[in-house]
């Protein structure tokens, strides 16, 4: 079978666009360069902030988002990839820009966890990305009860993601923002979805190991299998 | 001033081109998404083996080289960086292929050496670099002498790269590649051209402490500032 050129939407922050790159280098299964899967970025940096737009009537998105998936077909893509949960809620007008199938990371994040059998996730996102409700419709009509952190295990969160990752902080004390996650655990969440691209890179910078489900991991998966290669 | 898109021939492997993407996010100056380098990146791991094609009259890499280069164009590209050592033996065909400037990471390499004053420099390569000579004749006509390391040296780091990086044994012995690094020091080498992408990597896996030159981040800095954004 002739592989799939992928292709990703990203600039969302950039860092999240390069993680989902590495993810899919990492888990495609090559012995040398010519196996890996040929993959064309946009990291678009001029795609108006998203959360900004959805909850405070910032600048539209969509013509960047949709701009970027076209000149990713143009060039050869075969399935497109967003590099951003909260670009999510705009899945539908860039799906319907281009011919090409557009993988649904949130989608496919529920769908993963249903195959495991999962019935409780406790969802790790930032107060924009709560606030869309995209992982909540997303979930909704799968058998998946989604917790929050309360008030202040919410506000502990933000803070591991301003304060400590994108400050560049190794040496904040990610403490509090532990026992938020420990307390969705308590609560009967069997996973902590890292509903926030910098949240990954949050669990290894501050070692944190509790039980989590990275949806850029799921995306490059899926990726990978539908470009026609094999997943380790 | 209108700040200039970054177009990136990658795939050679497909890692190092996620490292020189990190490296112009990581350095250029910016406090939101919307301040960082639209970059385009064209992963192409159709492009045949380099050191192969030199060395042994394996298939020519020029045209996917020339059609990456012409597709990242087309897309908008303004300036090309190849996230590849030997690949810098096409640049020829590569720059007439464009009409936009294709930067060159070797001389890039060899005019910040000389602006630093280096006079003595060791250069840390796979076989395949040493063998086609791209360093040794970009170097030539610059005031910068380039040391090579003995045979067993060469074949300590050689394994460096291959056994240790690639393999992806983090517990590997870097002890005699270490040697080999101290003694072109003692050879008078002020600094050490990290002439492999898999190099960077290794100095930061094993805690080599060592005054390096890293030709990735040199070509990242370059891009930046040529693309009319602050390099920090």
């Amino acid at each position: 079978m002739q592989k799939k050129t992928i292709g990703i939407i990203g600039g969302m922050g950039p860092l999240a666009a390069a993680d989902l790159f590495e993810k899919i280098i990492f888990h495609t299964k090559a012995s040398c360069d010519q196996d890996h899967l040929r993959t064309l970025i946009d990291s678009n940096c001029g795609i108006p902030d998203r959360t900004e737009a959805i909850l405070h009537g910032g600048a539209d998105p969509v013509p960047e988002l949709t701009a970027s998936a076209r000149g990713l077909e143009r060039q050869g893509a075969e399935l497109l990839l967003m590099a951003c949960n909260t670009a999510h809620c705009y899945y539908e007008a860039v799906q319907s820009a281009v011919s090409v199938p557009v993988l649904h990371m949130i989608r496919l994040t529920a769908r993963a966890l249903e195959e495991r059998g999962v019935k409780t996730a406790g969802l790790l996102a930032t107060d924009g990305t709560v606030e869309t409700g995209i992982y909540q419709r997303c979930f909704a009509g799968t058998g998946i009860r989604l917790l929050l952190p309360d008030r202040a295990g919410q506000r502990e969160l933000m803070d591991l993601v301003y304060q400590g990752v994108k400050a560049g902080r190794r040496d904040y004390d990610a403490g509090g923002a532990i026992r938020a996650m420990e307390d969705l655990l308590r609560r009967g969440a069997e996973t902590l979805i890292l509903g926030c691209t910098e949240l990954p890179l949050a669990m290894t910078q501050y070692g944190i190991r509790l039980p989590a489900t990275d949806p850029t991991l799921e995306l490059a998966l899926a990726a990978i299998r539908q470009a026609g290669a094999e997943a380790v």
